[in-house]
This record gives C-alpha cells, sequence and structure tokens, in this order.
C-alpha cells in the first residue's frame, strides 16, 4: 500500500522540480455544470502530464549506485516523456522501450527529452523480452507506469495541492483514470487531508474497466484494448495495487462518451486557454454533462494531460469550437 | 506617473480575486531560442488577458459612493471583459460601448460576464458622445483601457509576480505592446525589485508605433488603425501616460511578423499547453524568432492573452502544428 507519509516524501523530492499547478476556473463552465468547477491543470506540468510527477518521485527515490546505471520503461505516451524528463534532469540514462509504429513524434519527444528509444515490433516481439536483456544487460530499474507504491506516490502529490489549494472543502475530485496510478494517489492524499473531498474516477465509454472493478468489488477487464480517443487512459484493468487503494477511497466511477471529450476540450479552449487532451478531459465532461451523478456544489476536475496532435485537437474546435 | 507603491497597493487590492499566473518553459522552446525561455501565460488570467489586472486595480480603488454608480468602457476586446467581471465581482453594473459590427461572441461573452453592452454604429455615430451622455446620465466612472494610472499600477503586478518567480536576476523582460499599460507598469515593478530585468516592448509589424517612438523619442503613430492580426495590441500610438515611463524604463523594441506570431501560437500548443491569441503571442514569436536582438541566457516571455477564435487558431495549428 501507499501511505500519506509516502505523498508527503514524494512533496520533498519534487520540489522545485515538478510544478505547483494552479485551479482554474470560468464563470462560463460553472453555468453549464450548474455547480462551481475548479480544474487543476496537469496539461501544464512538464512534458505535459502528471505522469512527470510519479516519474520523478520514483527516479530520485533510488539509491543513488541503482539510479546511476540507469532506467527504463514500457510506453509510447506520457509515461514515456516523463520517465526521460525525471532520468535526464538526474543525469542518468533512460531506455524507452516503444513500439515501432507510435507516432513519430513521440519518439521524436521521447529522443529529444534524452531517452534512448529502443523500438520493438508488435507483431514478432514481446516488449517484455527486449526489456529483461537490457535490464539484466546494463543493470537498468525499471519505472512502472502506475502499479509501483513510489510512482502512486508522486502522482498523489496533485492531492496535496488540491487540498491546500480548494477552498472548499466538501468536494468531490474528478480524476481520469487509466491503471489507477492518480486516483489512487490522491485518494490517500486527500483521506489525509481533506476527508470530505472523495475522488471520483471518469473514464471513456467501453473502457470503464475500474468503473465496472468498483462496482464488482473485483479487477474487472476491457473487452478489447484499444478503439478510444482516449488513448493515455486506456489500461487492460486497474492494477493490483492501485485497485485496492481505490476501492478503500473513492466514490463510483464516472463513463463519458468519446465526443463529451471532444467538447469538454473545445470548452477548455475556450474558457481556460489550456490544451487538454481526449483522455485528460474525461473529467471535465464528466463534470459539465453528467452532473446528475454529482453531489458537492464545488467540483474539482483534474485535466492530467496535453498531448494531443493537431489533427485530433481541430476534429474538437470543429464540432464544438465555436459557442452557439 | 505611476510608482512602485502604486503598483504595490494594487497588488494588495488584487489579492485573492487575480490569479497569480505561473512561469511556464519547455527544454524544445530553449532548444530553438538558444536560450532559457520562461512564459508567463495571462491567457490564463479571468477573462483570459492580463486586462483583468487593471480593470480589477481600477475598479477596486474606486471611492464607495461612485464605484456604486458603476463603470464605463469603450472596448471590444480584452478590456471589455476585464471591466465587466472586475464590476460583476464587485456588485456594481458597468456599461461597455462596443461596435455594432463586433464579434457576436464577443458581445455575447462580455454580456455573460455581467456587463451591460450598448452597441453604436461606427458609421455614423461616436462612441465618445455616447460615453459622454450616459456618463453624465447615470454617472459612470469611464475606466480607460492604458492611458490611467490606476490600470497600468494592475498591469504593473505583473512585473511583481515576475520579480518573485524568476531565478535569473538579469533577464530581458518580452511583453505584447499596443498602448503601453502592460509594458510601463511592468517596468516600474522590475526598476525596483530587479533593476537588471528589462521589459523589451514587442509589437507585430506595420504597428510598431512605440518601438519608432522610442527610437525618435517622440510618440509615432500608426499609418492605419487594422490590418494585423494581433487586434488585441494594436493602437494608434503609445499613451501620453505610459510612453514617459517606457522611455525611462525601458530597452528598444522588437518587430515580429504575423507568421512569426502564428508559428509561436503553435508551438505554445505544442509545448506548453496553452492557448495563446496572436497579439499574445508577440513577445514568445520576437524571443524564439529574433534572438539576435536579445542580449540575456534567460528572458521572459509574456504570452499577455488566449482570446482567439477556433478559425484563426486552426490556421496557426494547419500551418506550423505538426513538427517537422
Amino acid at each position: 500500500m501507499v501511505s500519506y507519509a509516502d505523498i508527503q516524501a514524494a512533496q520533498s523530492r519534487l520540489a522545485g522540480h515538478a510544478r505547483h499547478t494552479p485551479l482554474l476556473s470560468s464563470p462560463f463552465l460553472d453555468e453549464i455544470a450548474g455547480r462551481k468547477i475548479l480544474v487543476k491543470p496537469e496539461c501544464l506540468q512538464h512534458t505535459g502530464s502528471f505522469k512527470f510527477r510519479g516519474a520523478w518521485s520514483a527516479v530520485s527515490a533510488l539509491p543513488d549506485a541503482a539510479r546511476q546505471k540507469g532506467v527504463i520503461a514500457f510506453s509510447s505516451g506520457n509515461h514515456a516523456q516523463g520517465v526521460a524528463l525525471a532520468a535526464a534532469r538526474h543525469g542518468v540514462p533512460s531506455v524507452i522501450i516503444m513500439p515501432a509504429n507510435a507516432p513519430a513524434l513521440k519518439i521524436a519527444n521521447t529522443r529529444a527529452l534524452g531517452a534512448e528509444v529502443v523500438l520493438y515490433d508488435r507483431a514478432t516481439e514481446a516488449r517484455e523480452d527486449i526489456g529483461d536483456r537490457l535490464s539484466s544487460e546494463r543493470e537498468l530499474t525499471l519505472i512502472k507506469p502506475y502499479d509501483e507504491p513510489l510512482v502512486i506516490a508522486g502522482q498523489g502529490t496533485t492531492g496535496l495541492e488540491i487540498a491546500t489549494d480548494c477552498d472548499a472543502k466538501d468536494a468531490e475530485v474528478l480524476v481520469p483514470c487509466g491503471g489507477g496510478g492518480l486516483s489512487s494517489g490522491i485518494s490517500v492524499a486527500l483521506a489525509h487531508d481533506a476527508p470530505r473531498m472523495r475522488v471520483r474516477p471518469c473514464e471513456p465509454e467501453g473502457f470503464d474497466d475500474t468503473t465496472r472493478s468498483l462496482a464488482s468489488g473485483k479487477i474487472e477487464y476491457n473487452a478489447t484494448p484499444e478503439g478510444s480517443i482516449c488513448d493515455a487512459i486506456v489500461t487492460p484493468a486497474p492494477g493490483e495495487i492501485t485497485f485496492p487503494i481505490m476501492q478503500k477511497n473513492c466514490g463510483t466511477g464516472i463513463v463519458v462518451t468519446d465526443d463529451e471529450c471532444l467538447h469538454a476540450m473545445a470548452l477548455a479552449f475556450l474558457r481556460l486557454k489550456i490544451i487538454i487532451e481526449p483522455g485528460g478531459a474525461v473529467a471535465l465532461a464528466a463534470a459539465l454533462f453528467h452532473g446528475n451523478q454529482l453531489t458537492t456544489d464545488t467540483v474539482v476536475c483534474v485535466a492530467s494531460g496535453g498531448n494531443v496532435d493537431a489533427e485530433m485537437f481541430n476534429r474538437a474546435l470543429a464540432q464544438y469550437g465555436t459557442p452557439k
């Protein structure tokens, strides 16, 4: 499990390195939602998502001898960039294993942030085999994306900031949920600092593994591995470590459509002036369009990331970027 | 003139009402610029631009009896929204005089923020006449957009935050410049708090009235009143009050093209996850593309506003939103 003290320790390690993001708001969003909406823009975090917090937490906590040898991660997305930058700023090597057919931009970004990118063929190679071989050859430490206590503790620092910055102490906290690292981490922080604030994990339709798992009381899996525009938060199931934490602390999940995410992205463009990626917009979409499932006058929505390409962003603006 | 004490007093009045915006950065932008770039995202300020600071400063400083009667402003843009929200949050009426052919969205937004919008016909009516009549009938106080000490003092609070948050004490501070309220206000704050930080006003090509005025030593005018995509910072000339302050404190101006603004907007989308409007992007464009005119290893760029419509934003992304 992950304790409040673990999150405090992570916060000490992150101080001066991760950004303390603000809480944003707009009377226009409040009017749509019928309540006060506060948005925590983790898209403004280094590398454009909250993943930098967990990556920094894990890299900074390694014993110096292990850290000097370097770290390794599997990711084609936000975790890759978070680990790459955290390692680079510690002056240690990182290896990121990415599918050869990952978007060229993501590969280029990860390299530009200082990582050695190792590509593999999804059809013929198992990334775990490559990872095992590189790890043992070079004694690299694997940084898992969510089912790792140090990573969860890093993501939990988001919750410390929410508890400090949100004046309303009675508020639901809507969190985009993939493997559950961010939701579980925030929930531990709030349970201690603001016990009347409760995490509500938010997911895209068809990939509501956590919502169903919380309802059934056991880990449930998604039917398919892909097919949502919310790629950043699509995982097969909640984690072995994150799920019991969410069971203990979180309210029921909320499920939104891809279309509602695009609408929320366009409203964030118009009213908050921030870029949110589809997966990062599920919480704001839940607050704006599923208010009947909410219970508090003030709701905090974490906007977990902003790494969206121009084409997808234009799609959101074309549909919803001009107010009626 | 405007003193440092005036800015401190404005900061006290703004506390808890205006946002203290962070400083953002990206290694990708540093690489393009060849130096450290820090971006002050005033697009994240209430109403999407720094104008809220000056408006709040002016409205909050009025004697209570005068404030209760209400305020009036001429504006079709960011100042209108700033004054409307500042008045609404003080619980007092505001009248904004806008051209009848202003974009419907801006009119709707200004109304939604609580203002009474009075439309006039640019061809047949003088807005000053309408303003004079309404002001005298209702005893409204006029809030000028820049040539007003209380407004300049409010904008100057941006400079107090930069001096506090920027670790490099030897840095040029690039500021989008229209009438000069923001540039002059910041310059007074920095002259006291960080005397080795110097404001460089930035302007779009063809509308470089301040750059030319600083060079010639007297107020120079633009040849035409419109024609730049940087509508938010196009004014006929620097102000009677702002110009002498800029003459005393600021370095030479920097002029950028509209195309460079679009490029900077797209890079802010990709690397910072913020929305900047064309006029708000001139300072970042200057840092990225006119580095030969800069002298310090660290440069602060104020991103002064984000009120851009989807069509213009898509134009920036279509041209520059996909990295090479």
